[in-house]
């Protein structure tokens, strides 16, 4: 682990000390996590994800959907047979009984599509409690883009140079002006005469600001979290943390990984039109969007399923 | 009905076209909640709280305990023994086949801790796929206090004038500043150079910014949010929004609000020690903190709960 | 409405006079669901399905949405179109915002299945708080078939005459003499000697004896356990529940049911292989199980999706 | 760990192997909890509660309530006022921070009581994919109770000894009367026979049959589990195991159950009446149920709690 730029030495410091306590358990552990353990993986500018606990592995999905008395696994093959019956099948209930706990720093407007996801835990950095801290989220060069045309929630093209400086200066400015007005309404912590309190005054800090949480969730709710905001409609923000997520399950469930991703992150649900429109192609029909009965919308993306642009 | 200040002529329109439907239904309706149906109940400064649908009444609560056929009620003075039973001892799930749809606009740093509540259905407007307005919460004077000597999270006295006026011009002229860097990094609508992504651009917008969701929530859910939130340990600001939510239930669910008030509201739970001190004060001991067992902190509570201080 | 043939008169009568009953309100209102409002839609031999309460329509769906400030709706073309793009991208909060309650009367093995979809609110008549009544489900003779070969959960061929006879007559025994049992150990109401406690009496029960629940769920999750439990892989006996389930909602909102049909229920999922084998058919190549890449399984489910054994 | 008298030797010997494997671990880890880890404690006449894996301990509470970098511990003392203060004003998010999965074999008439707490994962054996074992749960002699006078859930006296015997005899018939023909309808394996499906033919086995699941959960809704099911109102079978469930939360999280058993368990709520005649009482007055507004079910609730009866 190299220290994270982010963090303070003490906060490395404790982190580096958690790093090095090694504990016995009966449980069941897995190795290729445990290396990762406590260390903040990066995100974006200021951004993290640490693992911080973790329960379960592949064989406790295995172990759940036999319940069974002894460990899960049998031998590997069964075990990757099984994992990806259950997934095609939808089968999620064992998947719920591997549950990992992270320590994340995000921006707040990536926090605020983060919790939507209902079926978590969460504790969060409380700024009634404390003061937060000056560490703003400024989207690097090429993520600096314009409106997209086709898409109403997304971006497009790359915005040119100038107008790239011009903004993500505009966003920085924007930033330490609202910190300045921020920590003047706090006043001086040694004053005779008290500050806003920190509960009103946090309302002054731009949606940018970072925040941290302990959050925790199950391995089927973290797929979902995984398969809906690592997905290209996703903002860019969130698909870094759930990208990063993605790498996390891969060292923690290798086999329940695998399986999602060729059922689910790179499947396609092909409509009861769509399917008519397959088997007549597939009988050697040559069918145009004006005769599949589908929309313009949904011919195109059965097409770009298919490869067929 | 008067017009919400807030809202432009056409959402007075619609509001007022939906409030002159009128349908025949054989479900129950409850007379007084129809009254104020989709009417904006103004809560801050620019936020409001409106009640689009319900499901159920007093009379579902009973109905559900005793999984009847007919009508729950039999006479009132027996539902509410029920109802007033029922919630004494905690028995929820009768409380869960009300339920409740509101619109309601809030501060962002409001909407923050209204999530928390999880038990709920939310679709928040878009800042991805829309343009924000600008409205920001700029707390009225009497809200301008400091931060608490004794409650690490809430506020204390009230600032003095002048101070006030320096923070709500500060607060005022942040969220200008934010909202002119917002709309020059849009760009011009009808200009020929695209403007930044939505998504992106609204991160530089300051968390006193209101939102507009739809929340859709059962009525012991909502009883819960109300006991948290218009506690006097939650911040003002979202207690704002609890308390016309209990005049809401008031209105819409009667027997269910009394028996809310009376067991829960201003009810006190007392520990295995606190009870041990009651029991020896009625029998006339003379008991103070030292000889209570308890720490200081829960005498005062105590003793504050039972108004002897 | 005809008299079900499982109610007592004096049930029949209270839910008569519900139907009677006609309230004014500012509600959105469905006038086909209104039709089926209480009555007892027949499930199994001595089952039913009860609408009891309704909140929301196709409207509320794209009202929340939009979060708009008026009624949803504006054109139904523009309704179908939303709500169709809504199912197809899995945007699943604005369809928890209509809300159903049900009453329904089940044997408890299929409310041990039921009662698995966590998202939803339940009332159910105690046991431990008044006596069973003796209805026990009985298989319709076509039900009575044999463990599958190929499916280890479910069912296969028809049995034949005689054994079928065999069967229901010692499951009906099996019911009776269980029940004698139940009403000898509760004892005589009237004489002097106590009975055995209803809540461990219930005990000698066996699982095809009929229980009976209210059932508050919202129309995503209602959607959720018709996909699951009216699919073939479900057990006959729930799936008759669900069967009326879509039909409820064919009345209540058609246009999601309609999208649910097209993109849910006679959809499918292709993996990432699958897709791959697609594109080479679609390219004229032949390909055969060996060289799919696929388990034999995996391909067996891809050829019959494709009507192609 | 001695053998469960209800288990196979090869289940014993799975048991056993998971006893003997240690690994090494990052994790937390509660010496406490490792020794009972994956050992049946029995419950009931057949059944067990198996720790199966844990997540967390106290310190993590306490880290979560702090969103702290390091472990959670400071100093023990510390950690206990921090812990009794969060459990004290009912801040519920930290205590979700742990997480325990536990293998429970249970009377079926249990499971159904229990799967209503809904903030939990369930992998339950499957009747449909495999035969059930004859495992009735018959009451021992102390609980053959009759129904309470005063309570219209509960037992009361105990019954007679002539009647004990005819009642556990009635059962212990009834029970393999239904086995009998369980195993008869699903015909000899060997047999050139269909049998009966699995998913039919158990329907006929009684309530009081004995199932099993794995089942997760986490620390705060384990506590509301106990709270409810170790109640006194609740029935005595469920009873037992909440029990045991206590004994394994103080190993694990003995801070957190000391708070829980302090604040919760025995603690008692008065209601906005009671506290009124609490205050009258300490002032010297002399109050009795007429004079004090109080129902008389509630000033005996009331007079209970106080020790005054």
């Amino acid at each position: 682990m190299s220290l994270h730029s982010g963090l303070t030495e003490e906060q490395n410091a404790s982190i580096e000390e958690q790093r090095l306590q090694t504990q016995k358990t009966r449980r069941v552990s897995v190795e290729a996590l445990e290396e990762v353990l406590f260390d903040p993986l990066p995100v974006l500018d200021h951004g993290f994800i640490r693992v911080v606990d973790y329960m379960g592995d592949d064989s406790a999905i295995v172990q759940a959907a036999r319940v069974s008395y002894g460990r899960g696994t049998k031998h590997v093959s069964n075990d990757r047979g099984l994992i990806s019956y259950l997934m095609r099948h939808r089968h999620t209930s064992p998947f719920e009984m591997c549950e990992i706990k992270l320590h994340v720093k995000l921006p707040i407007f990536v926090a605020r599509q983060w919790i939507r996801h209902r079926t978590a835990n969460v504790n969060e950095y409380s700024a009634r409690y404390s003061v937060l801290s000056d560490d703003f989220y400024i989207p690097a060069d090429d993520q600096l883009a314009a409106q997209a045309d086709t898409n109403r929630q997304g971006r497009g093209a790359q915005l040119d140079g100038a107008e790239r400086e011009i903004i993500a200066k505009a966003m920085r400015e924007n930033g330490e002006r609202a910190y300045a007005v921020y920590r003047s309404m706090l006043g001086e912590e040694k004053s005779q005469k008290p500050g806003l309190a920190r509960e009103i005054a946090r309302a002054v800090l731009p949606l940018n600001i970072y925040t941290e949480w302990y959050w925790k969730t199950d391995l089927h709710n973290l797929f979902q979290f995984i398969a809906l905001r690592a997905d290209p409609h996703a903002q860019y923000e969130i698909r870094a943390y759930a990208e990063i997520l993605l790498e996390v399950v891969r060292r923690w469930t290798p086999l329940a990984a695998e399986a999602f991703e060729q059922y689910r992150m790179k499947s396609a649900e092909f409509s009861k039109s769509a399917i008519d429109v397959l088997r007549r192609m597939l009988d050697g029909e040559n069918i145009s969007q004006e005769d599949s009965g589908m929309s313009p919308r949904e011919w195109r993306e059965l097409m770009s399923a298919l490869g067929r642009e």
